[in-house]
């Protein structure tokens, strides 16, 4: 996931007034806003579906277990994103689905090199750092420089350019984990506005405390762009202990003095986005396109980020699949390059969203279990988003709103209004891991990760439409 | 903690044999061996010291932030376990301790290099390793060859040599968390015994899935020693997640190559224990000595491994010099190159084995809660073993054996029979941590270290005997 989507909008705002609604009703029941809905029949197929899927899955776990696994990690634009879309491709084909074909489009991107962090004075140390997304890259010999340490975006942003200049930046903004990612928005920012504040400022370089929640010493990289006029400098990111290092040191009163070394190299690469369909019985009715993004940062395997995703969406279609002909087509798209720009996102609306889609959804928050759903469906599809609600009810997930939801690849083509669902993960644990080298197959959860595919094929069985049975010599091999 | 004091000794067995009675004793109770002590009355200095440390100490804290923070890491026999010993002798001399002093020893000791394990084939990726200590090192170009996988330690012992030359050896043996810690003896193996039987086998290198409990990407390195006629060669531990992997590409069946780069040096350093004592009023008294150790690996900062040791032990002692002159010398030994092979403990037994010691006990397994305490005083202080546990029961303390005692740098002189006391911790997350990147501040739970320092200031009181207070012109400075 990238911050686009978890940034404090005005859809975000609205979420947390409706909780503050429904606390309020709690003590007040008959507040008048407060939804009632009336029970609706689940189509007995749609049940069988999700509780098929629930109980049996295996389709989501060898999706993610074989791209973290044959391929590992999937950075954009490289050329090991490219050995993940020809593995997405022979996947695709042996799960029998149909129309796959191969987006391409151009991209910049960045490989890593050597990356140290080393306080030379008052307390000579090793601190594990790596290199945001479109740093600046030092030499070998790396910078030199003594810390100025700020506790939060504006402090830094207020700063006189004479603190800053010349030395090296220390944000230090610390993550509090919440269940719905929320956080991401409001504690992204270090990395995302500070890095630009530095440089314009004077200052030599940057160093974060890591946009997560864990105490392990893997620091979380993830996507800055230095605005417009700001010179790139190197902008780092440093493990949670150390980050608290660093203070502890600070506290200490004497001048801190750290040498920060991030090489790299910048390339021209090439990525795409991975397209396959399950064909409708209905040539007229517009597709379903679920999606998740097949790059990953660098360092881990990308499991739960986002690996568990595309397991999860095309297990949901292949589970529709083995029952039968849905009346409307099933697209998959499993995008490029979403970690630096969003890119693959951004190729599929250019190329497709003229085209009418029925709906639109994304997995891309890890693999732990769904707890609520979202739906931006129009107002004359409001008793299909509460039959998606009804059907996804036995699985522990509660239904918000009728009138959002949300998507990292998708977001802006929900902005622009094509239909879509939102089916939230439990993101407690997902920034202990998210964009470090932690994000390994371990973490994946099979239990969980059979809930979230239930609750996709389900959503998926509600809204493709019935299903024509196969015919005995017609089903295709698992 | 070095394996040493883990490993299945008589005495180990000893104790789960005792285990196996008291679990015997449930279900027949006139079992005629079960102990059925009486309970005894807690001296009422003994208790206040206690219940006071339990509640507010400090100084256990400030020693282990103070001695990670200023100095970090401190790796047996170079120039950081040197900045830790000045950074004792003062802390010593601001708690008001006397006869400080530092008596040093040679070592021949490592500096870590870069180092790197890259999958070639079939599925290009890196994975995360760290050289074990004693390993043979690499060039820059590394080492390159097959991998040839044993489940365990006899597996590899078992295989004939030639499907072991010109590989390198992966041995995966799982370790399984014990709240005793009594796992590190029995899953230790790899590390010990394997790098030797791969080389005398012709093996290129060997690898080995990290000895510990977690799911991070931070290897686990710990001391190791080629057998006498094989030749050293490189010896890494992969991190666990990355253990895993490759188990997962072993099981696609394809030959698999690894590329394993060990870089470091060699050096002959320098090591030192660090005495400090609070002397007794009784000068014909045999002191009662305490101990830890001031080096550590050289990953992370050591906190749980050992400078929390260091706080607790000497946090204990200050306590009771806070409350007055005990009858007996409390002696207070950080030992230096525990970790590279125990050599602060062998140091210090040569050079005072031979003079009496009335006890002698060490913290060095973290600083969760200790749950239970052994003995070996000796037939003749039964009551005064007796008597320790009924100081400690209050605090969730269980007695266990007054025919055994452990501790690392101390075991020599146990089995040489100087009496002495063990305090368990709670070992259950220990081996998540030990020996990697991970073991730093924020590892430390401050209210279970105050109730290790409750024990061991209780512990002290009932050893050193009736405290003198202090004269109100004689309170030293805290």
């Amino acid at each position: 996931m990238t911050f686009a989507e978890k940034a404090l909008t005005p859809s975000n705002m609205n979420r947390i007034s409706t909780a503050a609604l429904f606390l309020a009703a709690a003590s007040a029941p008959l507040f008048a806003q407060t939804p009632t809905p009336t029970p609706l029949a689940v189509d007995p197929q749609v049940a069988h579906l999700r509780d098929d899927a629930l109980a049996n899955d295996e389709y989501a776990w060898d999706i993610t277990e074989g791209l973290t696994t044959e391929v590992g990690e999937r950075m954009a634009g490289t050329e090991a994103e490219a050995r993940a879309r020809s593995w997405a491709v022979a996947k695709f084909k042996a799960l029998g689905f149909t129309n796959i074909r191969v987006d391409e489009f151009p991209v910049a991107t960045g490989l890593r090199g050597a990356e140290s962090a080393e306080i030379l004075a008052p307390f000579p140390q090793k601190m594990f750092v790596n290199a945001l997304g479109g740093s600046g890259l030092t030499g070998p010999e790396g910078v030199t420089g003594e810390i100025v340490a700020f506790d939060s975006v504006d402090a830094l942003r207020l700063a006189p350019d004479e603190a800053v200049r010349g030395k090296i930046v220390f944000v230090d903004h610390r993550m509090t984990a919440a269940q719905d990612g929320s956080g991401y928005g409001q504690f992204g920012a270090p990395r995302r506005e500070a890095p630009s504040y530095a440089s314009e400022k004077g200052a030599l370089a940057i160093v974060i405390r890591s946009i997560g929640t864990d105490h392990n010493r893997t620091p979380h990289t993830g996507v800055m762009e230095f605005k417009r006029g700001a010179k790139p400098i190197p902008a780092g990111a440093l493990s949670i202990p150390d980050a608290e290092q660093l203070q502890r040191i600070l506290k200490r009163g004497k001048p801190v003095t750290m040498r920060l070394r991030l090489q790299g190299q910048r390339i021209q690469g090439k990525s795409g986005n991975v397209i396959a369909e399950l064909p409708g019985s209905d040539p007229d009715a517009a597709p379903v396109m679920v999606g998740c993004h097949l790059d990953s940062w660098d360092q881990g395997t990308g499991a739960i980020d986002d690996a568990s995703g595309c397991g999860i969406v095309t297990a949901a279609a292949k589970r529709i699949m083995d029952q039968g002909r849905p009346r409307r087509t099933i697209r998959v798209v499993w995008f490029g390059s979403e970690e630096i720009g969003l890119f693959g996102g951004k190729d599929y609306e250019a190329r497709y969203a003229k085209q009418p889609h029925y709906a639109i959804a994304e997995s891309d928050f890890g693999a732990d279990r769904i707890w609520q759903v979202d739906s931006k469906l129009g107002k004359d599809r409001l008793e299909e988003a509460r039959m998606i609600g009804a059907a996804l009810a036995p699985l522990g997930i509660v239904t918000n709103s009728f009138e959002e939801a949300e998507g990292s690849d998708i977001g802006d083509m929900i902005t622009a209004g094509i239909p879509a669902v939102g089916l939230s993960q439990d993101g407690t644990r997902y920034f202990d891991i998210h964009h470090t080298a932690n994000d390994t197959l371990d973490k994946i959860d099979l239990v969980q990760l059979r809930q979230n595919v239930a609750a996709w094929t389900a959503m998926l069985a509600v809204l493709t439409g019935p299903i024509e049975p196969l015919k005995p010599n017609r089903r295709r091999g698992r």
